[in-house]
C-alpha cells in the first residue's frame, strides 16, 4: 500500500511493503552505516537499477550526526561526480536519514534524495516529512533543512532485525502520535501487540496516515505540526544532558511524554488515570519513564535553545485528554519548576 | 525605487537608495567582514531597530567562503539564542551575502536573512535570488541552497567607497546581464559612464529587472536561469585553477565571458564584430580579457564539476548575437578544444 504525503511544491509516496526495483537513471549514492549494511546493503542493491551505484558508509550512532559526517558524504559525492539530476539514497535509521536528507538538501543546492527506513522510528516518523539536520554542541538538529524526499519506501522485513531496545523507542513515537491524534488507535495499541507481523503493519499505516496528514497541513512547522514535537521539548534536554549516549532518542521521547503528561496533569488537561494509561502503554514496550533531573535550573535553562521557544517562551505541546492536544507558551515558571521538581 | 522579485512561495522587493529604517521585533545578527565594517557598520547600526542587534565579523575573502566561516556564523546565533522568528543581516558582497543567505537557510532549519549587498557585483546579481553557498577544494558553489532573502537593499552610497578594481568586477556581471538580455541596455553601457551618479542608479535598475525577472520565472534554476551562468562555466575553472586568488570573480566571468564569445563565434552564433564590441566593453571597465591555459585536457577536465554539466554533458550559454542566447549542451569536444586553443 501507498499513502501520499500532499504538498504544494512536490508532492511524494510512503510505500509500505512495495519496495521492488528502484530504476533511476542517473547516479545514485547509497548512505549508510555497518551495522545496517551488514543485514540489508545487498538486498537493497540488488533491487536498485541505476545509471552508477555508489555506497558510503558512515559510523553508527547519534554522535556522529555532525558536519564530518555531512562533509564525508559530500565527498562521496563529489568523487564519483554527482550531478544536479543524481540521487541520494538513506538506507538506515533516523540520523542516516536526517543526514542524508541534510546532504541532498545542499550538494550543488539540492539534489533529490530517497528514504528507505530500517528502524521503526524513522519509518514512522524521521523519514516522512522532510525534516534533516545535525547536533551540534548547542543540542540537536539545530543545524538542518526542509528538504522533502522524492519517495519512501517502509519495508516490514527491515524492521525485523531490530534490537528489541530499538523497537521499543520507534514505539515511543507511534504512542506519542496516538496519544495526540487518535485515540481509537491510541486504544488499539493497547490491546494489541506490534510484534504480530499484520499488527506492525497495520499500525505502520495509521502512523504514516497521521504524519502525512500533519505535514501536508503544515510543511514548515508553522502549527500543527509542531504537536509531532510531544514530548520532544524535554527529550532534547534529556538527550544533550546525557550526550546522547545513555538513551535512543526513543528512550528519551518517552521520558518526555511522562513529562509533559505530569505538566499537563498539573493543568487539569490530562486526567490522572489517562496519564496513568499512557504511562502503562510505554512500559508495555519496555520504555524508560523515570529520570533524575540533577539541576533544575539547568535543565529549563536549556529548553530556551529549542527551535521552537521564540524570545524566551517556551513552546510546550501537551495532551488535552487521549486523543487530543493544545500548545501552550504561556506557562508560569514556577509551575515548570515544581512538575521539574517531581523529578528530582 | 523598489523592484520585486515574484515568487511563487514569497516574494520579496529588491530597494534601490530606500534604505531607512530596518524595524524588527525579534532578534538580530548582522554578518560583515573588517573591511566593509571600517566603512558602513555604524552607518548601518543607526538604521536597525530590533529587539537585540549583534554583529559578527568574518575575515574578508573569496578563500574563506567555506564550512570553518559557516561555523563562526552559526556559533554568533547559537550564542545569542537566536530563534526561527530571527534575522540576519548580510552587510557586504557575494561572499558575505552567499555564506549568510546559506547560514539563514541551515539555522533551525531556515531563518529570514536581508541582503545589503556593498559591491556592485553582489548589488546585480549575487544578493537577487537566492543563491547561496560555499567554495570546497572541489570548486565554487558546490554545497549550498537555494533560500531567498526577505528584502534586499541597495545603497548607491555603500557603492562609492568600492576599489575600482571591485567596481570594474560587477560591471563584468551587467555586462553579461546586457549581451545575453537587452541590446539596448548594451548600447546605453557603451555610450554611458557608470561613474556617474545617475546613470549608476539606472543601470542598477535595468539589471536587477532583468534578474528579478529571470528568478521569477525560474527560481531552481531549471531553465532560463541558468543564462545568469554565461561566461561562468569558464569562469569557475579559471578561479578554481587561479585558487580564487589572482581573479575578482567578476574578472574570471570577464575572460569566461570572452571564452563563451569565441565558442559562439566558431559556431556562428556572434559576429565578429559583435565580438569585438563585447571585450571592448570589457575593456572600457579594465577587465581582463585574456588568460593563458597551461593544459588543455585539465581546464576541459574541471568543466565536470560545474553544476550545470549532466552526465558527462556540459551545458554551455553562448551570446546569440548581442542581446541573445542559446544554451548548447551537444557541443564538439574538438570544438572546445580548438578554443580553448586559442588560450593556450
Amino acid at each position: 500500500m501507498k499513502i501520499e504525503v500532499k504538498l504544494k511544491d512536490k508532492s511524494y509516496f510512503v510505500h509500505i511493503d512495495e519496495l521492488e526495483k528502484i530504476e533511476l537513471d542517473t547516479k545514485v549514492v547509497v548512505v549508510t552505516n555497518p551495522t545496517v549494511s551488514a543485514f540489508h546493503l545487498d538486498t537493497l542493491l540488488s533491487k536498485i537499477d541505476a545509471l552508477e551505484c555508489h555506497v558510503v558508509t558512515v559510523p553508527d550512532g547519534e554522535k556522529y550526526k555532525n558536519f564530518e559526517t555531512i562533509n564525508q558524504i559530500l565527498d562521496e559525492c563529489f568523487l564519483h561526480r554527482l550531478d544536479r539530476k543524481s540521487v541520494l539514497i538513506a538506507l538506515g535509521g533516523g540520523v542516516i536519514g536526517d543526514m542524508t536528507g541534510f546532504t541532498a538538501s545542499i550538494y550543488q543546492r539540492g539534489i533529490e534524495f530517497i528514504q528507505i527506513p530500517t528502524t521503526l522510528l524513522s519509518a514512522v516518523d524521521a523519514s516522512v516529512g522532510g525534516k534533516t539536520g545535525i547536533n551540534n554542541k548547542y543540542g540537536k538538529n539545530l543545524v538542518g533543512s526542509f528538504w522533502q524526499p522524492s519517495a519512501v519506501y517502509c519495508e516490514t522485513a527491515f524492521l525485523k532485525t531490530l534490537p528489541k531496545r530499538e523497537f521499543s523507542a520507534g514505539m515511543a513515537e507511534m504512542i506519542k502520535m496516538a496519544v495526540t491524534f487518535d485515540r481509537s488507535f491510541f486504544e488499539w495499541l493497547e490491546n494489541n501487540s506490534l510484534h504480530v507481523e499484520a499488527n506492525l503493519q497495520y499500525a505502520l499505516r495509521e502512523c504514516i496516515k497521521i504524519k502525512a496528514d500533519v505535514v501536508s497541513q503544515d510543511e514548515r512547522e508553522q502549527g500543527v505540526r509542531a504537536v509531532l514535537n510531544y514530548g520532544h521539548t524535554f527529550a532534547h534536554v534529556i538527550e544533550n544532558e546525557t550526550k546522547y549516549s545513555k538513551y535512543l532518542h526513543g528512550e528519551a521521547v518517552a521520558i518526555g511524554i511522562v513529562m509533559a503528561n505530569e505538566l499537563a496533569f498539573e493543568l487539569g488537561l490530562l486526567s490522572l488515570e489517562d496519564k496513568k494509561r499512557v504511562n502503562l502503554l510505554l512500559k508495555k514496550y519496555d520504555l524508560p519513564v523515570e529520570y533524575k533531573i540533577n539541576n533544575i535550573e539547568k535543565f529549563y535553562d536549556a529548553f530556551f535553545l529549542d527551535k521552537k521557544s521564540f524570545n524566551h517562551k517556551i513552546k510546550f505541546i501537551l495532551a488535552k485528554g487521549i486523543g487530543g492536544y493544545i500548545m501552550k507558551d504561556d506557562i508560569e515558571k514556577s509551575l515548570i519548576f515544581k512538575v521539574l521538581g517531581n523529578f528530582s
